[in-house]
């Protein structure tokens, strides 16, 4: 809640900003702009850099940031870097690096890194005569954006290709300048809109100049990059004999763990509710990387996620196969991440967690990304057809509530014993602990 | 990168894992382990909390937690807490709420928030023998799971509806109980899920005690909630006479502004890849405050593109019209959410932000959620169809570099005034610092 309106809000210094909070927003809670900044990093310097990230910054969220060793991947070893709040997440990508270490590891295959932009516009004269235009109108585009595509030419990328694409039978007059680029190890998001937008102006003065486009109406509707990148593919996968699946629950041998985890995936292919669920547990795992390497989850989720519906139904983005014995589990999913440029190199932990990772190319990163979905992907996928998911999450769960309301060891020990075989809910434990407390007090 | 394989990792203590990844995986980098130490927070109970949400934690990362002020909801205010490391959300936000202050609000109704669950089950007998004993099950199965639904019945909450739905068409034997929920202003996965799992045992119990069903084989495949709520909706709007839109931009009067954002909306609608960033955008918003809730932005992700897919083709979330002069913009949106349970009281900072809502319930903060999303993708579409996004961008992003690369402000200056028609990248303004500090010394 607000009290009333503010303007110049945006100007007012960090304290000033937590003053204004605590007056008008925490009127009730005089303790609220003392833990707002007690969020604050004592390094004054670095603060200030996390504080440029964004606007009206006032505190810092923290999330905890765990690594998951023991990945092998494509024969070689990573410890992965993990950024969530989530409970069991990490455990779950861990234990399934580890249960993959000793079946062969996991491969990773980049198929392809092609990422896209448009140049969205209307002009209504007859298409016929723009297509007729395109190779000319293409010269003149690159040459008008090649100072800022230089660069990227001389570390191997740039833009690849321009395509005319006519939406007329939607939408009258409407047009789009679909555009790819080779980024290398950028995710590229800069590039791409600078050189759109510069698209944008240039196309309008070419039509502008020409003595027969020039005759119909232009307007440039908007110049950005898609994040829909079904051109930037990695595959993750694991195979193994189906008999080396015995270890992974205690109660089926390999050939049914295996036929009960097909069906599994075979649910999520068939049942777009299952589908939503099982593809959020792989972005357990995907985004908790990308959120820790300095990347755009939103990005990530919304180009997977896109790509999973792209049959017409929302389906599994992970398959199963089962043949000659061998069983199979892989992924291909679009992924367009950097390892340089965003925030990679600005924020301190996104810097060390490239270093964790070895300081990978742009191509090794989609892998290790890729893989750890799929580990996630697995790991759960076990425990939900074996031992199902809630008695850890609850134990976890009890776990927090404990350390929240600080019980002692002696306290935690007796709670675990009690809740056993009791619903665990946050009221629950602190009504427990009171009685506790009570009885001994 | 790793050096060896390791066991028992989850078992060191912090400090243990810590050297262990400085000798193992950051061997080049003596700072590494210092570095990582270096956002734990001083509080260590404090600590102890938020290392408890996760596992083999050994830092904290740190996203910016800033606000939005003067957002007009309903005709309360409301000044919205966001979490996000991209530059330019937060502002955006804020100045669409700006916008729209003076021109009513935003209006946010929730329609309905039912949520979902499933246990998948083979079973291989007639469908229309088990359909029959359909309303004996749903009796035995909520009796078996009552001491789980007590409380949230107390709440006004409980389990709602049990559907049978037979998939043998599409995988032999293969059925699903759907189960419907009310969890009041719990996102209630905890219970959903633990009502499911007893519910798969408990179906098991019956059908093996049952004389007809029996003669089948059953088996439990898995029991979890689905993230894909399309009954947990929420609309967010805004309406105004088109002359009101006069202000949106200095260029363009309200007609022309009102046209033109709905030929930008209608692309979305009609293509993919514009869809896919223009979603992106709006999640910008959403899991910003989704985070700083202390929710889960994966499931939000999740449910939002799935339904975005649901046509058969994935489209923009937000619609726009233009009627009788009023220009509409609107989205609905599913939004399974929580004010109570999960992480929203133990972390620290969700609490706060919850604190700055005026401790909504869940049905508010949906609306609130929903309302930042709507901002954001209007000033998202302000910007792309009036003067671009890059401009802004690359402001803000040279400001981050030069924070990164500890430019006094003089430096700044000449900076931003040699940039002015420069390409911005990490290493040009470094290039740029390193020749100003040169000439200097």
């Amino acid at each position: 809640m607000q009290e009333k309106r503010v303007s110049g809000f945006s100007k007012k210094s960090k304290q000033d900003k937590i003053d204004w909070l605590q007056v008008n927003c925490y009127p009730q809670e005089p303790q609220a702009s003392a833990d707002l900044k007690k969020f604050w990093h004592p390094d004054a310097e670095l603060q200030k850099v996390i504080d440029a990230f964004s606007e009206n910054t006032v505190s810092n969220f923290i999330l905890p940031f765990g690594v998951a060793p023991n990945f092998l991947i494509n024969d070689r070893l990573f410890t992965v870097p993990m950024v969530i709040e989530e409970s069991s997440v990490v455990a779950a990508a861990g234990s399934a690096a580890k249960f993959w270490l000793t079946r062969g590891g996991f491969s990773a295959q980049v198929k392809s890194t092609i990422k896209l932009g448009q140049v969205h516009f209307s002009w209504f004269g007859p298409a016929d005569l723009l297509k007729k235009k395109l190779a000319e109108i293409t010269v003149f585009l690159r040459n008008e954006a090649a100072y800022l595509s230089a660069n990227m030419e001389k570390r191997g990328g740039g833009i690849l290709d321009i395509e005319l694409l006519d939406f007329n039978r939607e939408e009258p007059g409407y047009f789009q300048l679909k555009v790819s680029f080779e980024t290398c190890d950028s995710m590229g998001a800069n590039f791409i809109n600078s050189v759109l937008e510069q698209f944008g102006e240039s196309l309008q003065q070419f039509i502008a100049q020409d003595a027969e486009l020039s005759a119909y109406p232009v307007d440039i509707i908007m110049a950005i990059l898609s994040n829909f990148t079904p051109d930037c593919i990695v595959r993750a996968s694991v195979q193994c004999p189906v008999e080396q699946l015995a270890g992974a629950c205690t109660h089926l041998d390999g050939s049914a763990f295996a036929e009960k985890f097909y069906q599994a995936i075979r649910i999520a292919q068939i049942d777009p509710y299952r589908a939503t669920t099982h593809n959020k547990g792989i972005f357990n795992g995907i985004d908790a990387v990308v959120l820790a390497t300095g990347n755009d989850f939103r990005a990530i989720e919304a180009c997977g996620h896109t790509f999973a519906s792209a049959s017409g139904q929302y389906k599994s983005l992970s398959s199963c196969r089962i043949e000659d014995g061998i069983f199979h589990f892989w992924m291909d999913l679009p992924l367009a991440v950097g390892t340089v440029g965003g925030l990679t190199k600005l924020h301190p932990l996104a810097k060390r967690s490239l270093d964790l990772l070895g300081q990978p190319d742009a191509e090794t990163l989609m892998g290790i990304i890729a893989v750890t979905g799929l580990a996630q992907n697995f790991a759960a996928v076990r425990s939900l057809i074996t031992t199902g998911i809630q008695k850890g999450h609850m134990k976890m769960h009890l776990q927090n509530i404990l350390h929240h309301l600080t019980a002692t060891d002696k306290e935690a020990k007796q709670a675990i014993d009690f809740f056993h075989d009791q619903v665990i809910s946050f009221n629950a434990v602190q009504e427990f602990l009171n009685r506790l407390r009570t009885q001994i007090a």
